[in-house]
């Protein structure tokens, strides 16, 4: 059986559970207190970082590495598609999400209200989520800027960079987080990528202590 | 002519710089000082970072994005060869360098030695570098075990993973921050990608104020 060691609200971990049931790879779920940095984990990863996925006696760890492996192996539906320029946009936007936007925004609010109370390294500092709130805001409407001209964020078919975007997002509106009535392209792309097959057991989630929100799993949010 | 925006001591530029040169594809360098955020440089990349690479008229951003770019279109010779195994080791080393490495050491030396000073942005912070100096040992280390093993960090054949890991070490060698003596394998690798001709460019860098020593060029270091 496959085996994916995550946690429930890495944003990392989402993006490859997203690729493995839109794929309809089915794969075990394992949550993996990495910060306690366990023997075998670190054998596993050396980053001490999740998501790690076991398959077929293989072990992988990066979850940009894992999503074109995927991509590559089971290339039904392409998430990396159309032709070597497209696959840059996609590419570039995925960095923007797991990268830019993690800085600013997702280990600003996700990680100062949740990671340092799960990880018990701290309380949250109102400086971070202060800003983490204020550049939210100019992610959504970067967003919002690329949805009026494209039907996804990359162009005109679903890819990876919608997918590493909503794994961000989803994390943020599980803590409410996320204002969906800045922006009415944005709360309509969300709406589409929610109501996939692939996101239901990402809405599933409950981290103990922290309840989503009512209109989390609700796909008329 | 293609044009590449760039900072001669990024490490991010420097990757995307020696595939360039691998491939044999000329390019103008320019110059960016993108922490002032002249709004030119920002319609081309609203992240506001280097590199950017214009070519065909074309804008394209986020280094990783760019590497997979130039290696589908310019495929002679192959930076991400072999099977989908083989690619996602290679992506999963890119991954540990931009980021992980990146993380405990790029940003903790340089950017607190060169880039502060000359972004006009603070002082170093000595527990920074303290951090760092202590945190580029263990990746010496890292290296030194995946080289006992293989000829080139990912495999038997060089790959992006080894231009990512000589543009971060290259930038750190700049400020002699690199104890080349640590390890006689990791020593090797370096003169052997040093010698490159796609080098040469990057051992030719002056950073005003900031002096390289005299190893720093030097094939017999």
């Amino acid at each position: 059986m496959n085996r994916l060691y995550h946690m429930p609200l890495s944003p990392f971990c989402r993006k490859v559970r997203l690729v493995l049931a839109e794929k309809r790879i089915e794969v075990e779920l394992v949550e993996e207190r990495y910060w306690e940095r366990d023997a075998d984990f670190m054998r596993r990863n050396p980053a001490g970082k999740v998501p790690v996925l076991r398959m077929d006696g293989r072990t992988m760890a990066e979850s940009q590495a894992i999503c074109e492996f995927l991509d590559e192996v089971y290339p039904e539906p392409k998430l990396l598609p159309g032709g070597p320029v497209e696959r840059c946009e996609a590419r570039r936007l995925v960095c923007w999400f797991d990268d830019k936007f993690h800085h600013e925004v997702t280990s600003k609010l996700l990680y100062e209200r949740v990671n340092k109370k799960v990880t018990k390294s701290g309380y949250p500092d109102s400086r971070n989520v202060k800003a983490g709130a204020a550049a939210i805001k100019f992610h959504i409407d970067y967003m919002g800027w690329l949805l009026d001209q494209r039907r996804w964020l990359a162009g005109d078919v679903m890819t990876l960079a919608d997918f590493a975007a909503a794994a961000h997002l989803s994390c943020l509106d599980y803590i409410s987080d996320v204002d969906w009535n800045r922006n009415a392209a944005v709360k309509d792309w969300y709406a589409k990528i929610k109501s996939r097959p692939a996101f239901r057991n990402i809405l599933a989630d409950q981290v103990p202590g922290f309840p989503p929100p009512r209109h989390y799993a609700n796909l008329d949010f």
